[in-house]
């Protein structure tokens, strides 16, 4: 599936419901097909980073942004253009060190309305939000990683996606062209 | 996975670009899964019947609304009451019979940016909406069949969905209870 342009959906607005919805038919679709929550976890991931490239590309196709500074602005620009832009809400940056930081929801829209069946323990059932952060940020050319450290699906106070920085990814030019 | 509560996102919106990222990233990863086109169509299916039921018990348990009392009637709803509020777009009704009619899409968000492999020429990409519609009159005891017979993603002027109404189904009371 490829892409033609970004210029008419940009602005539309769907109910977040049917997000939730059709996420979560899917995610239960998933958990038929694969033996193990981790191997849902692994496609999550996946699909995530494809989105994440996708979303970047997008982005830089339409706004003229420069390179952040440091981590901090890589991370306001995350709950900025990312969140609040997609999913319509706006996490808060916590825990911020020279190359790790939290980013702490106080609402998903993937998981409104969700119970996690007690049959599948090891599930991180918004692992595609992972998977996008990963793929969003190695298209600006930094590697990270990103888990779920605190779900409240999963019965904990919060919900906290803990981000690391891994490295800056070399842009590599082709033979001849350095 | 169950809901909890239909009250907090019931009016959140988000990106609908994240939901056509997000269903057209579910429909590769089905096409990986699976042999062929069809029975991708089939799931897809079955998840929109199982979303649409879960809309209509949703719609009525926040609102009074009386029966239809006739196809024109339903059809109205279906797209004021569906597709407006939960995709953010009014297809029209036409070819109205006495058992039938169209809803023809000027847009469709889940198709937006997508172009359909020619190595799929028999995945209908956009079928979760009929399984959803098939699940939401079910939910108010009308049988129906509904197929995309244009879609503009395949080169056809225009997209439309046909629905037939098969029979209504009786409401059974348990055994002793009539």
């Amino acid at each position: 599936m490829s892409r033609q342009s970004n210029r008419t959906a940009d602005n539309r607005r769907v109910s977040s419901e049917l997000l939730t919805l059709t996420y979560g038919a899917f995610v239960s679709q998933l958990l038929k097909d694969y033996e193990s929550d981790e191997s849902v976890n692994k496609q999550l991931d996946t699909m995530g980073y494809n989105i994440g490239i996708r979303i970047v590309e997008d982005y830089l196709a339409r706004t003229s942004v420069r390179r952040c500074g440091d981590l901090r602005e890589t991370a306001d620009k995350i709950v900025k253009d990312g969140f609040k832009h997609y999913l319509g809400v706006a996490p808060t940056i916590q825990g911020m060190t020279h190359n790790e930081f939290s980013l702490v929801l106080d609402s998903n829209p993937l998981t409104e309305f969700v119970e996690l069946p007690q049959s599948h323990a090891n599930l991180q059932f918004s692992n595609i939000i992972c998977g996008a952060l990963r793929g969003a940020l190695e298209a600006v050319h930094l590697q990270i990683d990103a888990q779920f450290v605190q779900d409240t699906l999963r019965g904990d106070p919060a919900t906290e996606i803990r981000v690391k920085f891994i490295k800056r990814i070399e842009e590599t030019l082709p033979p001849g062209e350095d």
